[in-house]
């Protein structure tokens, strides 16, 4: 590794050491002093804090400094019978698209569906504690519950809702892959372009076999976290 | 939306359609003629393309062009009695860096440790088949393995080695976070700096309720996912 690197991860390792032991909002001290504390150039230290900014552990606010951010929202994932995952804050959703519409190949492909048979399809901002967390894109045949409203698929609880329509759900897969924003994410989560992100994709099955529903959510990596407990 | 930004979604449904659509080293067609089927400009398609790219969905081989990538290993995430997740493919270990050391201000405070307290400290790259997917940090207080060796640490099933060693493993809590790489993370993984990837962290607890392990590791995005099954 070169010196360069191994500097900055000096400066890295400082700057966890004053996240970990301060409380969110604490100021960290301006550029300039850290390339004293540190004997370390200015590009160093920036480079090292723009690290931090990225990830969502330091927050800067122009002309005013930078702090250390809040805690993420932790989601504690489980498998096994479950309702939906418990996670921090409170949740709410605000729809941003919804429609029927021909399912198409690629959500076709996966609902077992053909191209032209119509889903109901929402697309939905949620929102922690009134801070924009994540967007998801629900997909639902509409032969599996023709009279699904929009104000059932704006419920938190979609799960439940279905079970009222009489889909009786019964297993889902989950992928979970890191990505980064794209512009129109990065504008609806308030984070900046290519900040780190989680990508969700889940699919649901009911009781009889049946794809019941198809989402796609992208998650802010700055202020959401999966924690899982393991035992042995 | 911005028509730019509706184009590019254009194109990358597209691409999506065909990588879905075609095997594993697949060729997908050139720039140029991307442009005309689609009937949108160069930047737009090649904006579409590096996102894809990026996430490891396409691999572009420069003076060849750009294929369809392997599908990702898909490790499953269980909770509740278990080993080690299950992954596809041979996973191996290379030894990077260990020595013992102090456990230092952070390691420390996770393990309950003094900052003097001595650890075994390893740095290992882990690959499948052959190929770097994730650095791993692990960290062991001396006093819990005192004779804890460099081939035990170098061992895929490292609990297992715990046990052997008289250390009664009991419960881990691992968090996930979505990050991107630095150039260090970027140099041992032969990925770009700023790629996608997975931050675990794991503080594992033995039966009497010590800290007996703290590992972090950087899992390459473009390679790697995270599988759940839910049941209902």
């Amino acid at each position: 590794m070169g010196e360069a690197i191994l500097k900055r991860e000096r400066v890295r390792d400082h700057l966890l050491e004053l996240i970990e032991t301060h409380p969110a909002g604490a100021p960290i001290p301006a550029e300039r002093v850290l390339c004293q504390q540190l004997s370390v150039s200015r590009p160093t230290v920036r480079s090292a804090v723009e690290e931090l900014v990225n990830t969502g552990l330091l927050i800067r606010q122009h002309g005013r400094g930078t702090f250390v951010a809040r805690p993420k929202i932790a989601q504690e994932m489980v498998s096994g019978p479950m309702s939906l995952p418990q996670a921090s804050g409170t949740w709410e959703s605000r729809v941003l698209e919804h429609a029927r519409i021909p399912a198409g190949a690629r959500v076709g492909r996966r609902l077992h569906l053909s191209p032209a048979a119509e889903i109901h399809y929402i697309a939905r901002l949620r929102l922690v504690d009134g801070e924009p967390m994540a967007i998801e894109y629900l997909h639902v045949p509409t032969e599996v519950a023709p009279a699904l409203t929009l104000h059932d698929m704006e419920s938190g609880d979609f799960y439940e809702r279905l079970r009222e329509h009489g889909v009786k759900v019964s297993e889902a897969v989950q992928s979970i892959e890191p990505t980064v924003t794209n512009e129109s994410e990065a504008a609806l989560l308030a984070v900046p372009v290519f900040a780190p992100a989680l990508l969700f994709e889940r699919l649901t099955t009911d009781a009889e076999g049946r794809q019941v529903e198809y989402v796609h959510s992208i998650y802010r990596g700055d202020r959401y976290k999966i924690v899982s407990r393991l035992t042995f």
